[in-house]
């Protein structure tokens, strides 16, 4: 039995990535029903672009895929939690996580990789 | 310095809560700009319930505050990371964590209080 998924008015659910070995939370995206379908096939994490509209595979250009461990549900529906064992970097800045700053704009993560050098397309999306 | 945080078309950000300590992600909500300021304010986390359009603080009535040990924002600055020492626990439903279920509705996460003692306005949305 699948949990049930509140997809909300746009179709898209908010998914949190969440690093299952160090518990780091990594990035934050949305899921389209597709999106999740695939994660669920093929065990690499899915999401879907608001501003390309479009699905896409974390990690398609730059390798810094997701293996998703576990997909959690919140207690309304209406939130994902992916465990994942990150490839490299989840941040296309070159950072462990997207939340490498406070508010306060202070950096505080850890940076993994040369953003220049694992992003082929040069738009520096991250989404490869 | 404060970092720009996009509140986006409908004026509310995504905020993810993780227990400071155990590592583990707790819920997700949304935050409106009064919301984070009453939070920056006061070191208890406040959030924007979108059905009942009004600015809320977690625990009010349950007592199971988040007190607020970092804010933090992501990459694009349209989603923000609260880390926080839960009291009691996040979920209305008596979880410690709103993500207490695989998206295979099993299981798995811990409850650690009964929701019918904690609640005294017995409507059961955990926003007390």
């Amino acid at each position: 039995m699948t949990a049930d998924v509140d997809f909300g008015d746009d179709g898209l659910v908010p998914a949190v990535a969440q690093d299952t070995n160090s518990g780091e939370v990594l990035m934050m995206a949305y899921v389209s029903p597709a999106a999740l379908e695939r994660t669920r096939e093929t065990g690499r994490a899915h999401y879907y672009s608001r501003s390309r509209d479009e699905l896409w595979e974390k990690g398609a250009t730059s390798g810094h895929t997701q293996a998703v461990r576990e997909v959690r549900i919140d207690c309304d529906g209406d939130a994902l939690l992916y465990l994942v064992e990150q490839a490299g970097g989840a941040c296309h800045t070159g950072y462990h996580s997207c939340f490498y700053r406070t508010i306060d704009d202070e950096t505080v993560g850890e940076r993994v990789f040369d953003p220049d050098e694992a992003y082929g397309d040069g738009d520096g999306d991250g989404n490869g």
